[in-house]
């Protein structure tokens, strides 16, 4: 079973957006044993779209289009499947109702003839039901193989993947097992995890596959077995893990399955009836999106204070100006002092703390480039860490927000 | 002139990382006048890179492939490279010292065969030197068209498009121009406009495409020109920029050229020697996030209060726990408030403040979900906003971010 995912739009060509719709449709189809062989993107122009379909339905089971189902002259996606199917336009009633439904009760104007056009479909197709907007998907069958074409806009192609397209496609194949397993290592390199673990890698069995993502100051390892026996699969990768763990065990920092690092904190702080806050100056608000983004933050994040100005330290955090003088705002100690201080605004049981020179410029202290102290306070414990995150602004701040969240996630499995 | 992207790994496809790399070619190759075709998106296998480089060559002049030159046993791309081009593999000694000298320099274990086999390129190729990295970049010319193959790891890639890729391809070829000129609106929906400037758009010289992008409240009109005079490629975009504005000139807040909306209120407020501080609630950090990521904003940006629990809105931003009761959490009184109190902590000129209810559950308070308050706070003058975004959690706070940025944008431009 396998899939090819095709995004339309010029947008994706000439980098106006980033593609994520095809990383979550490759997790979704994935997830059910679905293998993404390709990820195709090109422009909308009919012939475009066209030849781009009928090399995908050589090469898999399953298509899945995204983008161009707007109400606008530029959105080509639906007359083009009319002609790939040599269907036509009908005019679908519940589509039209679900569009008028909307307009009446979220946009400011008036509806229009283009959204009325909206409510018509390829007469071939079973129209999916997109509940956050006017532009239903379409699923089409022929020879054996499905068409799905879904709106480019991501919320909405995310509900009607999650509501529509991967239960339809659970009901009409047979899959096999796909698992991933990923190992989380920090603390060496990639080639050196790979010298490593080199004879283990040579013997692993032939449906069990390895590879090495490495990223900001980690090294991601991934498993991936597939076949038709899911205890099968699951065991020979808990068995081939085990090995890992006796020849590199001291790097080994977790799994990264459904979680992220910070869901992990997150649940490890609610299950302790755990409080944190943090304070931020080279991470800029960063750590705090990190931990807002889950839902149910509030059970355990109190808050931030990001002090990005020298200023800030002072006139928020309370840290006295001669402190800051003595040790320079780029320090351990300003560091520690900015923990122990939003741990004490906040009322928190636990507070970290960054402060760091990201550059481009050495701004108000002497600090090198790429110097970062995170500080974590844990009741009346403090410990802070220097370290040197090299000369790009942007994978300073990145790698900055990582450490900061290892340091706490280690600090939270003692 | 045109190009198509190849990117090369498992992580893709099965979803594990976002491709940013493709955007960032796409517009780093369009500014140049290159015309991306297609992205194509593979598993790092042998055979699957090589149909893919044969399929590419037959549609394009240049193909850049991403992805696969790490040291370890799953990295390809350079002994497929060899069979693309009957090749075979060399020491290349400028590439082996600046691997030793990375070594010597950044990394904590001894450099190992793995390392020092990345020295080893494709006798054909020119290798390009990696500033950020140990895999060098590698250029092909074969029967009057380019490849090029970069590594995966985006500053390592980016590094490299802007020293080496883009002045070679510059040097290589004769290209023509590519403008394009966006138009951001906000205010009214995709199909409305498209209705007010239907007649223009039907009426647009053959050379310049027009694209709709909606996306979080605001549409983004985007103008593509093509052709060899770049002058009149130029006046003939402005003059169809003049004729829009007098279609739906009050909904049009802007162009997007090089700069972000936050890149531009940055610029505003240093011009005009202004200081911001924000107090966010449901954006949780966001809103900091985005103008620490400006070099330079400690100019500007003095800080933030993430006031994300409520007793934070008491203990940190000294909102009376009375008051909170009154008003309950999510209301125009306490954005109010949170705007005023962290102008005053921060002493800067002005201040924004969110509050909200993202969802999925109610919290603390009880606005419906996708409520969102912003207020403005200028020297002594506050406004606030009342929204609702809807009722998907992520969608809620970036519009959230976004209206924030645009309240600010349109207040420094008066």
């Amino acid at each position: 079973m396998n899939a090819e995912i095709i995004t339309i739009g010029d947008e994706i060509l000439i980098g106006q957006i980033v593609d994520t719709n095809s990383a979550f449709l490759g997790q979704q189809l994935n997830k059910i044993g679905i293998d993404i062989l390709q990820i195709t993107s090109i422009k909308d122009e009919q012939d475009t779209i066209l030849k781009a379909l009928k090399d995908a339905e050589n090469r898999v089971d399953v298509i899945i289009t995204t983008g161009g189902l707007g109400p606008t002259k530029d959105d080509l996606t639906k007359h083009t499947m009319c002609r790939f199917f040599n269907d036509e336009l009908v005019l679908d009633q519940n589509t039209l109702q679900h569009v008028e439904d909307i307009f009446e009760k979220y946009v400011n104007h008036p509806i229009l003839e283009a959204n009325r056009s909206q409510a018509y479909l390829p007469s071939k197709c079973i129209a999916l039901n997109n509940q956050y907007g006017t532009a239903p998907g379409m699923w089409f069958e022929k020879e054996g193989k499905v068409y799905i074409a879904l709106p480019g806009v991501p919320f909405e192609m995310k509900g009607l993947v999650r509501k529509e397209v991967i239960p339809r496609l659970k009901d009409r194949f047979n899959r096999p097992f796909i698992l991933h397993k990923t190992v989380l290592t920090y603390g060496l390199g990639e080639s050196a995890i790979a010298d490593k673990i080199e004879a283990w890698h040579n013997n692993l069995p032939k449906f069990i596959k390895l590879a090495y993502l490495p990223s900001l100051g980690r090294v991601r390892l991934r498993l991936t077995a597939r076949g038709d026996d899911e205890e099968v699969l699951q065991s020979s990768i808990n068995k081939e893990i085990k090995k890992l763990h006796e020849l590199i065990g001291d790097i080994i920092k977790g799994y990264e399955d459904e979680n992220t690092i910070e869901e992990n904190i997150a649940k490890s702080l609610t299950d302790k009836h755990l409080t944190l806050a943090t304070a931020e100056s080279c991470t800029g608000g960063r750590l705090a999106a990190k931990f807002t983004e889950i839902p149910g933050a509030s059970a355990y994040f109190k808050g931030s204070i990001v002090s990005y100005a020298t200023s800030a330290k002072h006139d928020v955090l309370n840290i006295s100006k001669d402190f800051i003088q003595a040790h320079s705002v780029v320090s351990a100690e300003i560091t520690k002092e900015m923990a122990l201080s939003v741990q004490n605004l906040f009322k928190s049981d636990i507070a970290v703390a960054t402060t760091g020179n990201a550059g481009p410029t050495k701004g108000d202290s002497d600090a090198e480039i790429g110097t970062v102290f995170i500080a974590l306070a844990h009741l009346s414990e403090v410990t802070v860490k220097k370290f040197n995150f090299g000369n790009h602004r942007e994978r300073v701040t990145q790698k900055a927000v990582n450490k900061a969240l290892e340091m706490l996630y280690d600090r939270l499995k003692d």
